[in-house]
């Protein structure tokens, strides 16, 4: 049987402003409607049963991922959670042995959930091809030929030779189906990167990888013995908090893939891009003829390759600019040159160290049970925008230093407020004191809105008594 | 007796997004805690009584002017109001004429709102000397020494020989008090420019003008008979509504400077910009080893020469930008070149053509009783923050379509509400039913607050019927 394997643990910040730390990458629309993880999911339908379908991410990311894959009937118990990022040769282990044990043949499919893929036709043919050869216990690797000779992929040498499969030796040229792997190398500087672009057995490392469980986790027990044997420890989900901690973080690449012999490498034959940052994200937008991208609300006055990508609800104006990329959010503002955009993960490493809070999370703050904006705050006051997600409610809960009023703006809300319960409808609103218990609930089928007036000294989120709640928190 | 009269009737679209055309340059704090036009006023102390500074504006700043002017003990009755803007000889003209109605020997210090001067002793000294050159029936203009070749200035050329004033014959050099003018140049192109920076004999047109109101006059009636004779009908600002519409726009260079024989210059010896553009503004803040500027909330990586102007409440961030102008507003932004700033006057044209609303107000709209600000609006409602000045209170109103729930935040605020009046105290709320007549009063010493959350189907500013207002509207 096959099974999906989809990585969804990255806390990238590439992309920042429009990641945060709480919203990475995989879980963001970029194109279309789908978010890129969904994007994954969707790409594999008719080649791995739902039921087959395994996400790996943290802890934190749960109620994100379970809203996110709702649609496609993935169980809940797909959901593989890790307490701390620990890189992908544990995460891809820790998939291989909790599958392997209900299916001793599983094939995995390990897929990175952030990519950018396009010809899903190609895409399923490309990983047939990788499930025959994986099938001949070989650890298969999708290799992408390069199409300009860039610094921010890792790069694959294959063999002139092709591979056996089974009995049958295929030669090289248009009908090969898989190149023995040579190499694996680190990202390059320019000069390096021009060489291996010219050379036609150099290829991209997508990331991608496809493998029999069994034969992966031989492997690990060959060159990562230790995490073998943590591995061995875990026969549920339950026993990962207790054992995760020990386990030493480290990538497939460099743990297991650089040092394995049966590696074969299958060329992808779609257009594929990591979105490895904002410079990367242009390549996929359509342009005007001066090469400006504008996926916002934009006036442009004498600019060429200006890319702008808007969040706010703000006209973006440009007068005389040269390649740069404008991302806007309403919290924050990026403006890059478009050579320069690899530097956004240290402008991400400075404001942690300034203890900000823009790298952490988004203006509107998502929550188990829906979100909320604050749209203003000053000296005694606070106001946000709450949205309940159909059929959600917020915890019971009390604070110490401030009252609220509510007033619905859309839907009914069910509100209950010391021992009294009542429906608060659109146009109406509620008064809730000091240290009164409150709860707010939607019993509807689509999301309410709520205005939010907090009125106090203190109105940091952590005035919160929690009594109930129906997310564990 | 010396006269000012301040020109605050400029619509200045290039410093666009942080000006609009109700909230225009001369009103805004480009430095310090004074606008431009509190600055130009302050200047004047000592030299002009606060009773003989007059300041001629457009209709729809009379409030904002009042405002302005309230601590400097200016009569109301000298802000001068035009219901058209017809450049600066027509609103000179008529303050001439109507000082001189009071005073026929009135000497003007004829000063635009919108300029930034440092170094008010030496302003003062200049100023003095001009004074005393108009005694002499000269019409006099303050001539800066160029410190650039700048292309953003008209230029003055003078002669080599001093003027006489009076009997008094003044010798070249560091004692001379005036030059005689030979041509008044418009804006030149670099070229050009360059020549008049190395020629001594050129200086920038600052604008700022002394004369006697009569001598002024005299010249007008000799080289704009029909204003004259317009003016001439003008016997008290009860007649500017019906004369106005009939006068031509002209400026005071164009219609008396380039063509009067009587013209002396006085050379400045303080810093003047008429902050004509974003990059003018760059001369007078601070920067750091590589040229940035920040006034807001910056963080910089590896950039160069780049200014920073925030008025949203959010972080700006750069990489790797050079010369380049960021200004940011709560619902537009601005990125400019340095050498395209110019340039935001045609933004501003595109943004009429195109029938927005950016240039026109800010999110936080004035209004002659305090501010509101739209913090958010949804399908069916709008969120407001309110804030009323000491004393002040809105119309007497009623909406069709609408219902509002007020909550105070700061303050206590006085609630017509039908034929209910209630005080409504901080961390209060009241609610008014759609088609009820309402009002919202501040008695007290400080401004208030009040969020307001309207629910309805249609939510325009329109739909509002006024029974009393205090500001005639």
């Amino acid at each position: 049987m096959k099974y999906a394997v989809i990585l969804a643990g990255g806390v990238g910040s590439r992309f920042w402003p429009f990641s945060r730390e709480l919203e990475p990458k995989q879980f963001m629309k970029i194109i279309g409607e789908a978010s890129l993880l969904q994007a994954t999911i969707q790409r594999l339908k008719g080649l791995v049963d739902p039921a087959c379908t395994y996400i790996i991410t943290n802890n934190i990311y749960f109620y994100e991922v379970k809203a996110q894959i709702t649609k496609f009937r993935i169980p809940d118990k797909n959901i593989i959670l890790e307490p701390q990022g620990k890189n992908t040769a544990p995460a891809v282990g820790l998939c291989a042995k909790l599958i392997s044990q209900l299916d001793q043949d599983a094939v995995l499919l390990v897929l990175p959930s952030d990519h950018y893929i396009k010809n899903v036709g190609n895409f399923k043919k490309t990983l047939k091809k990788a499930i025959a050869c994986a099938t001949n216990n070989f650890l298969v690797t999708i290799g992408i030929k390069p199409t300009a000779p860039s610094i921010g992929y890792g790069y694959i040498r294959v063999g002139a030779r092709c591979l056996k499969l089974g009995s049958r030796c295929l030669a090289l040229g248009s009908n090969c189906l898989a190149y023995k792997v040579e190499k694996f190398l680190e990202k390059p500087d320019l000069n390096k990167a021009k060489k291996y672009f010219k050379d036609k057995k150099f290829f991209w490392n997508s990331g991608m990888f496809v493998w029999k469980a069994s034969v992966f986790l031989e492997e690990v027990s060959k060159y990562l013995p230790k995490l073998h044997a943590n591995l061995r420890l875990i026969n549920s989900v339950n026993d990962i908090p207790k054992i995760w901690p020990k386990i030493e973080a480290i990538s497939v690449d460099y743990g297991i893939m650089e040092r394995s012999r049966r590696i074969a490498l299958i060329p992808a034959d779609f257009y594929w891009t990591d979105l490895g940052s904002w410079d990367a994200l242009t390549e996929i937008f359509p342009k005007d003829k001066k090469g400006n991208i504008s996926t916002a609300d934009v006036l442009n006055l004498d600019s060429e390759g200006v890319c702008v990508f808007g969040r706010g609800q703000r006209l973006i104006s440009t007068i005389g600019l040269k390649d740069v990329v404008i991302a806007d959010t309403p919290d924050a503002l990026l403006v890059c040159d478009r050579s320069k955009t690899q530097e956004v993960k240290k402008l991400v490493e400075m404001m942690k160290s300034l203890q900000r809070k823009e790298h952490q999370v988004h203006l509107t703050e998502r929550r188990p049970w829906g979100s909320f904006t604050v749209l203003q705050q000053g000296v005694g006051f606070k106001i946000k925008l709450i949205e309940i997600s159909p059929g959600k409610r917020l915890s019971l809960q009390r604070h110490k230093n401030r009252a609220e009023h509510w007033v619905v703006v859309s839907g009914t809300a069910k509100v209950t407020s010391g021992d009294n319960v009542n429906l608060v409808h659109s146009n109406e609103s509620i008064y809730i004191s000091k240290g009164v218990k409150h709860r707010l609930e939607n019993l509807g089928r689509s999301a309410i809105k709520i205005v939010e007036v907090q009125t106090g000294a203190y109105l940091q989120e952590d005035d919160i008594e929690r009594f109930q709640d129906d997310f564990k928190r």
